[in-house]
């Protein structure tokens, strides 16, 4: 018996009038999705608590089967361990942006003109602090004009606050203590005089020369947020006695799937955006299946296109995911496999921003028991013989159901 | 977007056989709340859990979205506040009332005759304790029989029980502590010394001279219940930013809406009792609502029908709730506007008494996804899309429609 749980970043909305009050997957040909929903056992999620909304972060450990308000430690290090860095134990990690401040310091391109920060890694690979010379440093560019940072030391602590404005216009901060703990008041320091080497090393880096002959932007500073720890979890591979797998490409889905103690894989033609080909998920999916209890798949476009304020185009993603889940049904054994659909969170192509709305859940499989919702929707999902669950009720559900889970009591 | 929470007190119930087996809400012709109800979202709620029936102070809490367990702190400070007296951190008040006991001090009418108590507020504003000459005393006379009491001074806990024995034929209690705490005790043995000298004021009260010339019996003591000190929370206004107006007549009512930082408004007509004006209210309503992000609108009369047991008369309060809300959908922006109707908890009119049944919920509005239930009742929101939800629950799902909560997470 195994499991895929499909997730569609985003993919629950509001009814949009643009739409005639219908939302995306209403208004969307969703065939295969439907058929999840009409054969199997639906219900609403709230992935927090009702009206909460969720960050993609803290929802996806949610989905994972995690308590959200116990495990969570920020962003920086599920994204750092995402994109293939060590972060351990006590270990503190940053996201962060290639940005542009001018002569002023003030932030005028959070991106630096989108800049591709892989060309910095070389020139970045040997940071140290005079001033802290326990703590090792790791500056690694990500994706596009992202990167992310590792220090590893003693008496480090997660709970500081961002360099990065999060808005142009305005200076960037000084990173301080959250908790007033020693701990953070000397993490924070240590974010402080990192942020200044690294400044000190953009400023001076050769490669902006270069950008300024093509009329581009320079890459001039690192602005850093995001700091956090590896999450409070134990992995439910071993917590279950499962084998899991996750195909996502963004790197937090990477690092919350990495903590669960998944295996990684990649798809061919996966993006993270839009554009990315669902079917190749599908088939990397149908490939690994057979080594794993639970596979991870996760599709991100759908809440892009939400954060972009495009129905049409959520709806497109939308169909894609259904194309991928009717490849999903037309290649897995399905007397011997689950299929979950849910979103991992509602974004409102409206306010272009996360809700905290339920979200819809379709179960398919060889013994869950039917109900009358017909459709893979918000709506009819809320009939459903699931009720009204939370998100970090969903993976023990799942895993109950391929009997992995052990008896309380006796 | 606004919010507009009508609280019906007590509306819900269970089927009556005076009405053929039909509760109050689906034996009352409700065209409006059941236009609310076909419209929007439907759901039933447990204002605390399944089973536990709610007190009006901690029902009403709940419903501004305070978890009641965490909370609440005793009805006393609820009901000081609610009447216009100051009760700061660390004071302690009591309900009360003005009461007629005979010679032998036992209790023969908890109400001394249902006396306006307000007669006494002169000859009671002078009152101290000499074995306790740091503690502040203020009484002040409410509504009818009714007073509330206020302490200030150092070391005072509200965790003591009732001088109120809270029935006739018997002696007052002795105050004492429930806890333990040196504070407890000490505040008990206050309370008691209060008492006492509360008595002998009241006995040689030249009003009661008056009173027996009429034939009423006299006011000859105070009991003391509901010691309480204002409740643990963070203001909703400061918690998500958002103005909170609050029309009620209950004390309980605008206590609680006073800790969460709402404004108090009065309607013409509004008695608090079955006979009141919920036009008057509505039109209240209607004039603040520009300047505030959610009004808590409470109407009370249905509870006291169903305490004094009479289906007919909960059946007329629950008639003009119904055009209460009617005049409100008739004169409001209903594209910018969310009306929830609920009930603080439900009240047997056969038992007379709060019971811990779930209470429909309904809310319309322009982002809600909406149901197959057409009818504001127990039975048929049951069958809504919002499911099962807890009383705290609510007043975040009706501030995330507003956009409202911050997300966690990122």
């Amino acid at each position: 018996m195994r499991t895929i749980l499909v997730v569609g970043d985003g993919m629950a909305d509001r009814p949009l009038k643009e739409l005639g009050g219908r939302t995306p997957l209403e208004a969307a040909e969703t065939t295969n999705l439907d058929a999840v929903a009409k054969g199997g056992v639906c219900g609403i999620m709230d992935i927090l608590t009702p009206g909460l909304p969720p960050g993609s972060d803290v929802a996806n450990l949610t989905l994972l089967g995690y308590d959200p308000f116990e495990s969570y430690r920020g962003r920086g290090a599920l994204e750092a361990t995402g994109a293939g860095l060590d972060v351990g134990p006590g270990d503190v990690a940053f996201r962060g942006n290639f940005a542009y401040l001018d002569d002023e310091g003030v932030v005028v391109d959070r991106r630096a003109g989108r800049v591709d920060g892989t060309v910095f890694r070389e020139y970045l690979s040997d940071i140290s602090l005079s001033a802290y010379p326990g703590v090792e440093v790791t500056v690694m560019p990500t994706l596009g004009h992202r990167l992310a940072v590792v220090l590893k030391g003693e008496s480090l602590s997660w709970r500081i606050s961002d360099i990065d404005p999060h808005k142009t216009g305005v200076r960037v901060l000084r990173s301080m203590s959250i908790d007033g703990t020693a701990e953070a008041k000397r993490t924070a320091a240590i974010a402080n005089e990192l942020y200044s080497v690294l400044r000190e090393k953009m400023i001076r880096n050769p490669l902006n020369r270069e950008r300024a002959a093509r009329g581009l932007p320079p890459a001039n500073t690192v602005l850093l947020r995001g700091a956090g720890a590896i999450p409070a979890v134990k992995p439910l591979t071993e917590e279950y006695g499962v084998r899991g797998a996750c195909v996502a490409v963004t790197p937090t889905v990477r690092g919350s799937c990495l903590s669960a103690g998944f295996d990684l894989y990649d798809a061919p033609g996966a993006t993270g955006g839009v554009d990315t080909d669902t079917i190749g998920k599908a088939e990397i999916v149908e490939g690994v299946l057979p080594r794993y209890d639970v596979v991870f798949l996760h599709v991100k476009g759908a809440d892009n296109a939400s954060h972009d304020g495009d129905p049409r185009l959520k709806i497109s993603v939308i169909e894609k995911i259904d194309a991928m889940v009717g490849h999903l049904l037309d290649n897995i054994a399905i007397e011997e496999t689950y299929i979950a659909v849910t979103a991992d969170h509602t974004t409102s192509t409206r306010t272009r921003d996360h809700t905290g709305d339920p979200v819809p859940v379709a179960i398919l499989g060889p013994e869950v028991i039917p109900d009358i919702a017909e459709k893979y929707s918000e709506q009819d999902c809320a009939r459903g013989g699931l009720g009204r669950i939370r998100g970090k009720e969903l993976m023990p559900i799942l895993l109950n159901l391929q009997d992995k889970v052990e008896l309380y009591g006796s």
